[in-house]
C-alpha cells in the first residue's frame, strides 16, 4: 500500500512498541505530528521544553524500551542534544526526529529562520553524528531505505539514531511493504562459539566464580537469562550501580550493589572468587565508587557490548544479547554456595528532632511498594542510593554516568507515561529540580499521580563536597517557595504536598502520602541544613583523590 | 607576573569589557569560577539551567558588547549550545568557556562522569566547531597563545568562540604580559580603496541612492558612521526588522523598517531609488516579510561583513568596520532631499471591550520611556513589532533570524543585567515563556526591575498561523497560574502583578504599572482569545508560499 513517510515512519515506530511519543512543534515538523495525532495507537505529548522532551524519552525508554523524541531543525533539535548525549552514554535507545525545511530551501540554501547566516542544511546532522550510533537525512530516493536502516540500527545497538525530515519529503508517497521487518545483527558464528566454550571451560574448571552485571543486561533485555545463569550453577553475582534494581536483589546468590570500598562485603567475594566475570560493564567513576571495585584485580573474562575479552584474548563481533543466554544454557556445572546472608535490613525509622540526610532514606523505603519505579536524580543523595533496599519487582533509574543534574523531574514523567498503572517514586534535590520544573505540569496535564520528594538544602550540595570550599558562593542557589510553584503548574488540578523540616513533619508527610499513593500527586519538600551531607560524599572525593595521585604516577 | 591561566582568562575577559559571567557550577569548573568570584571587577551569576545562561550571556552582548558564560563539561556545554547557535547566528560575540577533566584524565581516555562509555575528550568541542567561529583547547604548552587568538579572533568577527579547559591546566601560572593586545584584524588595503571609490563615484553620480541598514551595523559599533553618512549626504535609509532600534527612527531621512510588501511606502522609496546600497544584511525569510523587500531589485551595491560586491564586482577582504566610517568621510555630494513625512504616529488606545492582539501595543507603547530597552520575544507579535513605534535612545531586541522561542525571558535578564540603570520591558507569549520560566528568579535575586509582560492566549499561535488547521492539538499548551508561579520564585520579594483580559483592566495595569515602574518588578498578563491572531501573520505564509511556488519554477 502507498503511505506517506511520516505515516512509514509511525508504523515503524509502532513495530517496535513505541506508543507515545514526546517534543515540541515547530513550522517544519507538522506534517510529522499530524501524522502521529491521526492515529489512534501512538500518542503526541507536548513537553515543556526540548530538552524536558528529551529526558522524558529517555525515561520512557528505559521502562518501555525505546523512545522517541520530535523536534523541529536547529533550535529545537539543539535543545534537545544534552538529553540525547545521556541516552548516548547510557545506551537507551531513542530516535530522535528532526522536521527540516523543505527539499527546493534545502537546495538553493535559501536563509529561513532557525538558520545560521552562512547557510548549511547539514550543520545540525553534523553535530549529531557525534552523540548517536548513526544519522539519516531523507531525501524522496532514500526515504523508506533509511528509515528501515535508522530502525535497525537502533534496535541492534540499543543506542539513540538520528533522523532529519524535510517537510516535503515527510508528504512523498512510498510502499509500505516490509514495513515491519527488522534485520538483526548476529554474533560472528565462529568467535561466539570459540568464546564460548572458553568460558565453558574456565567456568566449570573455577571454584569460586563470581559474575558482575552492568546496565547492559537491562539494556539488552537479558534478565532472565542472567538469572538463569546464577541459578544454575549457584554461581554468586552483583551487579554495579548501574545495574541496581536490574536484579532481584532478594537472591540468595546475590553478593550486593558492587560499590567498592563502600562495600567492603562484596570486595571480599571479589577478593575470593578464582574466576571473576563482567558482564555489560562500564568501568566508570561514580559506577564503581571511585575506581575501587576490583580490589587491584582484572576480570578475568569481560563480556562486553560486542567483544568478550577473555584473560588476553578478545573476540571480536560476539554480541552480549547472543552470548548470555547462551551461557546460561550451555554451562552444566552446579557449584557449592553457602546460603547468602541477606545483607539488606531494613533501617529503623528515626525518631525526632531536626531532619538529617541520613535519615531519610528510611523515610523513603517506607513508602516504596513491590512494583514501584524508583527515579534517582544525580546528586549527593544518589550514592546514597546504592543502599536502598528494594522490594520486588521495583525498577530503580538513575542517570549515573552522564549525570546531567535536571534529568530527573522530566525523565520520571516519561518513565510514568510508558506504564501508567505503575507507582512511581522521584527523588530529587532542589538544585537538579530547578533546571526543569517546568515538566511538573505535565503530571497534572496527563493525570499522573507519582511521590515526589525534594531536598531541599539551598544548594548544590553535592558540588559543595567536590569544591574546595563548601561555602564557594557559586554553590548557593535562588531560594524558591516550590509548593507555590507546584500549584502554579497544576492547572487547579487537586493534589497532596507538605514541607518538612522536622523528623516529626516528614513522618507525617510520610503516613499521609502513604494513604494517597497513586490517587493524587504527593509533592513533598524536605528541609535539611545546607551543611549537612551524607558521609559517603567525602570519601568518593578521597577515592578519586588517590586513583588521580596513581594515575600521575604512571 | 606570572599567574595562573584562570586568572590570565579573567583578565582578558575585563579587557574586553566583560563585567558579569553567567553559568553554573560544576566539578570541572571550579577553578574557573574562583578565578571568576575572587576578582571584584567582574561578577559570576548562577543561572537556572545552561540554555538559559546561554540566552543571558547573549542579551547581555546585544547590550553590552561581548558576553561569556561557564559550564561544565559534556552534560552543562551541551545544554548551552542552543543559545550559543543564536548568537552564531545573528553574530553576538560570546565567549563559551568549558571546564573539562584533568590532563591525565584525557590522555589515558579516563571515563569520568560526563563521558560517553566510549570515552572521546573531544567529541563536545568537535560540536561546537558548527555553530563557533574558533575553538580553542588548553594544554600546558598553548594555554596563553590560545587565550589570546580566541579573544582576538571573537573581537575580529563579533562572532561566538569556544574554550575548553582542564582543570589542571587552569592552575598552572604563565607570564600575564601582554593580556590586554589584541590584534585587530584590517581590511585588505587595495581592496578597500578600490571598493570605497567605485562606491563614491557611483553614489555622487546617483540622483536618489537609498542605503538599508542591518543588524551588523549594530555589531559593529557603526551606528554613529551610518547616521554621518546619511546627514552629511542626505540620502534616505531604512533598516530591517534585525536593525530595528540601532538608528534613530525619527531621523528625517529615515523611510522606515523595510518590511517588505507589508510596508508599501518603504518599497515605493526603493523602487524609485537609482543606486540601492545594503549594508550589513541577511536576506533571510522574517527579515524581508517573506523575501519581498527589494520589489523584484537587486541591490546595486551589498556591503557584506567581510567583503563587498558592486554590480558583478567582489571585493574580497573588505571589513564592514572600515568602509563605513570611510564613506561617511569621503562622500562629498548632498542630495536635495524632501523632508521625510514623519510615519510613525501614536495610536489612540482603545476604550473598552474583551482585548485583542491589535489592541496590545499602544498599550505597551504607552508604558515605554525614552532610553528602555524593549526584548521582544519571537513569536507572532514579533513581526508586529517591526511597526512599534520607538522613543530616543531605545534599544529594540530582538531574535528574528534564530528564533528560538524561549530566549526571551533569559537574555532579556541578561541585557538588564549588562546595565542596571536603563528600564527594561520584556513582551513575551506565554509558549515560549514557559521554556524558560524558571529564569524569572533570577530578577529577584539580582533586584530587577522589568516590565515584563506575558500574552497569554492559550497556545502556539504561530503555530496556529503555519499549522494546516489552527485547532491542531499540538499547538495547544497546558494552563498554568502564571502570576502564582513569579509569586514562586521571588523569594517573598515584592513585584507587582495583573492579569488583565479587558481593555479596562488593561488600561488599569498599565497607569498603575507607570507609576512603578523602575521600583517593582511588573509582571502582566494579558488574555486574548486562542484564535484572535493579527493580520500580519497570514500576510506573511502568503509571501512564503509565492515565494516557495516561484524558486520550485526556477
Amino acid at each position: 500500500m502507498k503511505i506517506t513517510v511520516a505515516d512509514y515512519l509511525v508504523k515503524k515506530l509502532k513495530t517496535i512498541g513505541i506508543k507515545d511519543v514526546f517534543g515540541l512543534p515547530g513550522d517544519y515538523n507538522f506534517n510529522i505530528l499530524d501524522a502521529i495525532l491521526k492515529d489512534d495507537e501512538i500518542k503526541w505529548t507536548n513537553c515543556t521544553n526540548e530538552l524536558n522532551a528529551g529526558y522524558a524519552a529517555d525515561g520512557y525508554a528505559r521502562i518501555n524500551g525505546y523512545g522517541a523524541i520530535v523536534t523541529t531543525y536547529g533550535v529545537g533539535e539543539l535543545s534537545a542534544i544534552n538529553a540525547v548525549s545521556g541516552s548516548y552514554a547510557e545506551n537507551l535507545p531513542i530516535i530522535q526526529i528532526t522536521g527540516v525545511p523543505k527539499s527546493s530551501f534545502i537546495e538553493n540554501k535559501i536563509c529561513v529562520h532557525h538558520n545560521f547566516s552562512n547557510v548549511n542544511y547539514y550543520a545540525f546532522e553534523n553535530i549529531y553524528k557525534n552523540v548517536v550510533e548513526t544519522t539519516g537525512y531523507l531525501t524522496f530516493e532514500n526515504a523508506k531505505k533509511e528509515i528501515d536502516r535508522i530502525i535497525d540500527v537502533m534496535v541492534n545497538t540499543k543506542n539513540p539514531v538520528y533522523l532529519a525530515i524535510p517537510i516535503d519529503v515527510c508528504c512523498f508517497l512510498i510502499d509500505d511493504e516490509g514495513y515491519d521487518r527488522i534485520n538483526y545483527k548476529k554474533s560472528d558464528e565462529k568467535n561466539l562459539n570459540d568464546a564460548l566454550s572458553k568460558i565453558k571451560t574456565l567456568i566449570e574448571n573455577s571454584k569460586n566464580p563470581v559474575i558482575l552485571y552492568d546496565y547492559l543486561i537491562k539494556r539488552f533485555n537479558l534478565k532472565d537469562a542472567a538469572l538463569k545463569l546464577v541459578n544454575k550453577t549457584n554461581m554468586k553475582f552483583g551487579t554495579f550501580l548501574m545495574a541496581k534494581g536490574v536484579l532481584d536483589e532478594s537472591d540468595p546468590h546475590f553478593t550486593g550493589v558492587n560499590m567498592g570500598n563502600f562495600t567492603p562485603d562484596v570486595l571480599e567475594d571479589i577478593s575470593n572468587s578464582d574466576l571473576l566475570i563482567t558482564a555489560g560493564f562500564v568501568n566508570a567513576d561514580l559506577n564503581t565508587a571511585g575506581f575501587t571495585a576490583f580490589n587491584n584485580k582484572t576480570p578475568d573474562i569481560q563480556i562486553d557490548k560486542t567483544k568478550v575479552k577473555i584473560k588476553d584474548e578478545v573476540f571480536e563481533n560476539v554480541l552480549i544479547q547472543d552470548i548470555i543466554p547462551l551461557l546460561a544454557e550451555k554451562i552444566d556445572k552446579k557449584f557449592e554456595n553457602k546460603q547468602q546472608i541477606n545483607r539488606t535490613s531494613q533501617n529503623e525509622l528515626p525518631k525526632e528532632g531536626k531532619i538529617t540526610v541520613e535519615d531519610i532514606f528510611p523515610f523513603v523505603e517506607n513508602i516504596l511498594d513491590k512494583n514501584d519505579v524508583f527515579v534517582m536524580e544525580t546528586g549527593l543523595m544518589s550514592i546514597s542510593g546504592a543502599f536502598l533496599n528494594l522490594k520486588d519487582g521495583m525498577e530503580y533509574l538513575s542517570q549515573t554516568l552522564w549525570g546531567s543534574i535536571g534529568w530527573g523531574t522530566p525523565a520520571a514523567f516519561g518513565a510514568m507515561m510508558a506504564d501508567k498503572k505503575r507507582n512511581l517514586v522521584l527523588f530529587t534535590g532542589e538544585g537538579a529540580h530547578q533546571l526543569t520544573i517546568q515538566e511538573l505540569a505535565n503530571y497534572f496535564e496527563n493525570d499522573l499521580k507519582p511521590v515526589i520528594f525534594v531536598l531541599n538544602n539551598e544548594g548544590y550540595t553535592v558540588e559543595r563536597v567536590l569544591s574546595k570550599d563548601p561555602n564557594d558562593k557559586f554553590n548557593d542557589i535562588t531560594n524558591w517557595d516550590y509548593i507555590k510553584l507546584a500549584e502554579g503548574f497544576s492547572n487547579k488540578k487537586d493534589f497532596y504536598s507538605k514541607s518538612a523540616s522536622t523528623i516529626l513533619e516528614l513522618k507525617e508527610a510520610i503516613e499521609e502520602a502513604k494513604q494517597i499513593k497513586g490517587k493524587k500527586l504527593c509533592y513533598i519538600e524536605i528541609r535539611t541544613d545546607k551543611n549537612d551531607i551524607t558521609k559517603l560524599g567525602p570519601k568518593l572525593v578521597d577515592n578519586m583523590k588517590k586513583f588521580s595521585e596513581k594515575l600521575s604516577r604512571i
